[in-house]
């Protein structure tokens, strides 16, 4: 009893600690200052550059590791990424769209979105993890697509085939390469794959230390300024529609994240997967896009409401990854594998 | 009598070598490029983050030493940073606005503007102040919003009072607390208290010295480029208005940072302000507001011509205070201090 | 026999191992993205920001050394530089203008573009010399005026005296002033001239090392980016004009670098220019402008057809002399003074 005592302080103290660390702390003086009326922004060239600059330094030490590494290893984690981003989808079209004044199309939407993987969240993941210094393998942010682009495939066709049937269309077939390589194009994708290219195949160290992991954490933090004040102004758009969104919005990145620390785990026990890699799996999974998915659906689903699903994910499932599920998958990976 | 030539000769060799410093030659340097007709230009997303950076930067430091400072011998110097944005202002209205073809509303906005403070006038003041290895308490910049306030807000009450009087109006009551409101939430201001924060409640120390300081000089010389091109632009948006206020923006920086530097000194006799303290409050008391200042005042002040006081202050207040004042109270307070 | 096998081997490697420095491989991995319809983009404030950067941390590090530096040792260099100008302009003259389906105006126009500078690509070449540690005095950056605007002066010149003759004008004289005026107005050349301004007269060394250099390479790698996806975008407007341009772009920029190498080997010989100066002398002449001709030709000869000239130089001329005139003529440069 006395040790269930301990452990539970043990959590509050963990949990307090990383709101005190500045990627949290950036993300919620970013949502004060948007609630308190600030006129403070972050021009959107910069913010831009804030990502393609986090995912090209995530893509390069990517490729730089992988250079030296076994790539055999990742293909276990790879394939349980692809079933974590489908299953998000399965889950949403069996809770969210069954929930009254909730539309079909909206719901696997918002689905598809938190099946798709946010790169800010990972790289707050990621600097957590290095800042506790629990190693994981440098691969494991390479899994990005391999979740995103499933979510969003199969949402949007999911979506198409429901809206063809209601239609009383001829079910017709839904193209899926389209889908695949829009994604691939994204800015987000593309400039993770260019980092990855560039860290394989040339020798790019010096400029990988001394400006890309350089500035890699400062620039993060602006980012966090950016997306908390953009989820301030997000959440004021969930107001329009169903309360269920928020609902799902809070309580269903931890339950992805769940699903992903649990496949982590078999992963660890089957192929030695690393515990940091199975938290920041959990973390993966847990995020939901802000960046690179939106504009997919856009043009995949062009019928379904961005407020739900941009509401829902940048307004209210963001910050519960960053501020929640990071700090969570942290103390459980801690508890399961004693780092 | 050769005492005397030695110290003018100390004077101007101390003034000279200030002219060499980056933050000095930046200024210059863009005024002379846009004298000369160059297009070099910042982008105006550049602009306003180099702006962002260095409020961070200066809220970040201010909170994190705050933090273990004694806030008590704060007390003091806020109420005198209040009194000389006020005294700015009424001083103003004493001279500028009984000039011949000067308009009260103009006027009153301009003073205004003057008693407000500019954050890179701050800036390079704090460089200057680094450079030559003098002691200032980490909270000096927390008294930025201290003398703005004030100054915008009772020159927004006097030039309504007046126009309501001019008008036949009632001498209805002028809101304050919107004046306010609008000041706190400035993109300026609204940034330095979000680093205040984060360096008050937070642990930003890596950060801080792997990002925002790490950059901050830099990025000073970047802005003072661009106030340097912009001053040059608005320079000639004063030859439309009155001479008087080429007059007023000319000698009036010199004659606040006297005022604050007299109230600065008298705060360090009694209560132990920091002769480091002293010469940046006579700095920040020579500055005239160029970012958050103007749209409070176009709000505030919406008769008023702001070729008058934009011109006024950006063309000629903020190169005179950097270039002029910087140095000069520098000396001086080297001279009364014994630096 | 077996001593020239080994040269060609030799050859091979040092070309194969340009191609893995971040610069060039950035440069093709944006040419890759936007080939495979990446939206990956980086915003043009943060392009235009890279490019001031850059030429500040040339002018200013070129400012500092001329300080010390004999001055002297520029004049036959510079001499030399504006005769590569000239010549390149001549012989597309010669070359270009007489293929069948080419107009004398886009042919002066591109001829011109192709003599004056590109900022980027001369960074390139300086920052390949310094990883290979081969010295060039700190000057040569400064011969890029001396070749750019005497290039596009006579283009403009030339071009305007024919449209004038074929319009049976009189022959009305061209003014010659404005030309170079709005060349050293230029945001390029302007941003250079600052910083010359700023390292000869002022003390910048503290922001230089902590800003300037330090930011540099990497952002290189950031415009190298950008600049292959811009050359990829600008190709496919080559496909309007006359195959022609697209011979032209390929071969001028190596037979511009070899003028420029048998010139640069002259001063050598006759005033002790350095190797290293000689190779960069090459790449400066290889280089087509892509930032400040454009605008500068645009005003000069308005009846060009500018997908000739820019899609020329900023499709073609640009990825060859970066990805092939810089490292033949390190290997050259190698071969030639037995580096």
């Amino acid at each position: 009893m006395a040790l269930n005592m301990d452990v539970l302080l043990g959590f509050f103290h963990t949990f307090l600690t990383q709101f005190q660390t500045p990627t949290l702390a950036f993300l919620l003086g970013g949502m004060l200052a948007a609630a308190l009326g600030s006129k403070l922004d972050i021009p959107d060239a910069i913010y831009r550059f804030c990502v393609f600059m986090l995912l090209m330094r995530i893509g390069i030490q990517g490729g730089m590791e992988i250079r030296e590494g076994d790539i055999g290893a990742m293909l276990l984690p790879a394939l349980f990424s692809a079933v974590i981003g489908m299953t998000i989808v399965v889950l949403g079209w069996l809770t969210l769209a069954r929930l009254r004044g909730v539309r079909m199309d909206d719901a696997l939407a918002t689905a598809g979105l938190f099946g798709a993987v946010s790169a800010s969240t990972m790289a707050a993941g990621m600097f957590m993890l290095e800042d506790e210094g629990i190693f994981f393998e440098a691969w494991v942010p390479a899994l990005y697509p391999f979740m995103d682009i499933p979510a969003l495939v199969l949402a949007i066709v999911l979506a198409n085939l429901y809206l063809s049937k209601k239609n009383g269309g001829s079910g017709q077939r839904v193209a899926i390469w389209p889908i695949v390589k829009e994604s691939l194009q994204g800015p987000a994708l593309s400039a993770m794959l260019l980092g990855l290219a560039i860290g394989l195949f040339t020798r790019p160290e010096v400029v990988f230390e001394g400006f890309y992991d350089l500035l890699f954490r400062g620039l993060l933090t602006v980012l966090m300024v950016t997306m908390g004040i953009e989820a301030w102004q997000r959440l004021s758009e969930l107001r329009k529609v169903a309360h269920w969104y928020i609902a799902y919005a809070f309580v269903m990145p931890i339950v992805h994240g769940l699903i992903g620390f649990g496949l982590g785990y078999i992963a660890h026990l089957l192929a030695g997967f690393s515990p940091g890699g199975v938290i920041l799996l959990a973390i993966i999974a847990a995020s939901s896009s802000d960046i690179s998915g939106p504009p997919t659906l856009r043009a995949g689903i062009p019928t379904a409401n961005p407020s739900s699903y941009i509401g829902s994910s940048t307004g209210v499932g963001t910050p519960v990854a960053i501020a929640i599920c990071i700090p969570l998958f942290l103390i459980l990976g801690q508890a399961v594998f004693d780092l």
